[in-house]
């Protein structure tokens, strides 16, 4: 048959009809087409560099003529190892845990009506993504373990990997017996809008990429988003903190990796520490090639620049941090709980109270104490793999698994039980016993 | 202190505080509080009854000159029994369990290195009423046994009623430690939309009414939204349908409680058995007052009047029931996920497989076999308290219980761990133990 052109509406009601499918598929057959995926990536490794060559090829001008981001540019080139990487990453999803159709609960409500709560797909998964095509095959992959139908929307600049890539993916599920429409690629510009639109076929958007993105996806859509627009992050040294941890984590929290969402943006100090610990960190930071930017209080401590009062909402994305001086342990929860974007916030001290309060006052999806923020991520975490962190309070929250990618259905099994039985005079009860 | 008037946004800020000292009140201290709120209203009664009075005299021309709803006025009457039933109801949210402060998980990510997923209050509930003052005693104490702050908005036509409940409930939680500003009541006519707008100090809002005010609250906030706007349930009666639980099961499902959510709204019959089982579905519908609309193939078989298209897609809220003859199983399943409101959907069938089938493939929160639609109920469900039904996928899905008011942290305690130690060349490796 011939491919006529969709539209992106016919595009997402062809998904929800394959996501029918896709739900009833038993493990071992979606493990089946993940594997096999696996191995065609590894046996069309040239077709995937050459196409990747030609993406690049059109975005080398660009770069030089400054119409294209340098951080887009870094993340589109794939080599062998990075190929190879795809494909382990494929069958490590192949080996997690299917995580629908998992008894949740069972309740006999009454002789021979019981009612089960099961999980199951949430059914078709949309997915915007900048220049990075390593996405492709992950979350492909992803939403096919969870039974769920993916739509994925790249950017034009990685247009021909990701076609590739969607391609080999795409007719490896199918060999398997996943169906037509369960993985689709958009391509077209305009298109983003039009998914966004697609509210009735279209259950989840998981948006891979910027800050920029993500907040246009957010403000552009009412379907759930699963994401997280802006990290900023605390670190909060108290005044019962081991100065070496505090530097340390300080340190790595900021530079280990300074444009990632976990990292720090701000370090707030205890007053009665601080003219020990402020000269400590920011000598440590400063030798490591980090700009601090410090309140009065700080400044009267360290030689640093002045930080403006919109330092303390900023993500800063590199080697530049916002140091405060706060008078008191309620003053850093306050402060954070204002000015945090609820990603990851940490305490360092030996003081075992004032931590369990941080961790129970602070309202953030990562609370940690004497850790670095680095660790809010989750492979990490031991999820196994990362669909995304959520700064959302609903559904799924910091770094979610395979469970983001879950719902659940009540199941009612009955024998013709109807509710009159239960009401009016002489009503029979329920026995609600949990099985 | 004087209480000066305050802005809507100021409100939410303040519950936003006493959102976080609620959040680490132990169990024991907010069921006292609840358990104290039950018995002030017993001991209030006249004045609960009083302040009734004041709303139901204002409402009776409103309703004569026909400027308020019948359903509206109707559920707005209090008398001793149904201020008895509230106390009942604190009490009996006193007795659940606490679903705040669990261990969900924890992991030993490595060495003194401990990842624990704990369920938190979500923060700040905001709840959209309209008459029924029954609504008021109920959300609050699921509010306050959850550890959240509560924001309640009434309809004009029951504000005494609510104004005198919330204040009892409020002195009585405050006498037992809870802390100022966790429960408020909005009462102003253009309160609505400025709550609507707190996105930031407002996690959650409930909207308890009609369709109306639940579409405008999901159409006009960014805040999630717990609830559903219209309840379209199915019944589909299956080739192999025993005739008497047919009948049975849809005339429960329809005539039980037209006007609500749970009651089915199309019935669907295989064509098959149709010619048996129409001419009794709608003898037996029509036998309980019910108006049967058919299809042509229904109206070939019984004397009822044409269904429109539109029909299909009506919560008819009333003794009126549309009814379309498919041509099996598949066609049930499609009918169903193009025209449910995804709330609950049963099939009649001896047929496990065919019934199986039908669980698996319609999507909706609730899937039943042989069994009213009627019992989607999250009293009938065993879930002690109900705070809503949603039709979203995402957080809580179908009948929601007191889960529906947490979500969960990721608390990360340490001594001092680096991520770097984690990276580079010869990293140390996680050991991802569940414990």
């Amino acid at each position: 048959m011939s491919e006529k052109p969709m539209t992106v509406p016919g595009i997402a009601k062809r998904a929800r009809r394959a996501a029918r499918t896709l739900g009833t598929l038993p493990t071992a057959v979606k493990n089946a087409a993940i594997l096999a995926a696996a191995t065609a990536i590894e046996e069309r490794v040239d077709a995937i560099l050459d196409a990747n060559e030609g993406d690049l090829a059109e975005a080398r001008p660009l770069l030089a003529a400054g119409s294209l981001a340098p951080a887009l540019f870094e993340r589109l080139p794939l080599d062998r190892r990075k190929v190879a990487a795809m494909a382990a990453g494929l069958r490590a999803v192949a080996s997690l845990e299917d995580p629908a159709g998992r008894v949740l609960s069972r309740t006999l409500l009454d002789d021979g009506l019981v009612l089960t709560r099961r999980s199951v797909p949430l059914g078709v998964v949309a997915v915007v993504f900048e220049s990075r095509p390593d996405a492709v095959p992950q979350i492909s992959a992803l939403a096919a373990k969870s039974g769920n139908a993916a739509i994925l929307k790249g950017g034009r600049e990685a247009v021909r990997s990701a076609r590739v890539l969607v391609d080999i993916l795409d007719s490896a599920f199918r060999s398997q017996g996943l169906p037509e429409g369960g993985l689709t690629l958009l391509t077209g510009r305009d298109e983003v809008d039009a998914l966004l639109a697609c509210e009735k076929d279209v259950d989840l958007v998981i948006p891979r990429g910027g800050n920029a993105l993500v907040r246009y996806v957010q403000e552009h859509t009412r379907i759930p988003v699963l994401g997280h627009a802006e990290g900023i992050c605390h670190v909060y040294v108290d005044r019962a903190a081991d100065p070496a941890k505090a530097v340390a984590i300080a340190v790595d929290s900021k530079l280990q990796y300074p444009a990632a969402c976990n990292a720090a943006e701000a370090i707030l100090v205890h007053r009665q520490a601080a003219h020990v610990l402020v000269p400590r960190l920011v000598a440590a930071l400063s030798a490591a090639g980090c700009e601090v930017r410090g309140c009065d209080e700080t400044r009267a401590l360290a030689e640093v620049g002045a930080a403006t009062h919109s330092d303390f909402d900023t993500e800063f994305s590199a080697p530049v941090v916002a140091m405060k001086v706060v008078a008191d342990l309620d003053e850093a929860i306050d402060h954070v709980n204002e000015h945090s974007s609820r990603h990851t916030d940490a305490i360092v001290t030996e003081d075992s109270a004032a931590a369990e309060r941080f961790l129970r006052e602070v309202d953030s999806a990562g609370v940690f104490h004497n850790a670095s923020t680095r660790f809010a991520d989750g492979f990490r975490y031991g999820l196994g793999a990362e669909v995304g962190i959520s700064t959302n309070k609903l559904h799924a929250r910091g770094p979610v698994g395979l469970e983001g990618l879950v719902t659940y259905r009540w199941e009612l099994r009955g024998a013709g039980q109807i509710v009159a039985t239960y009401s009016g005079k002489d009503p029979r009860h329920f026995r609600h016993l949990k099985l």
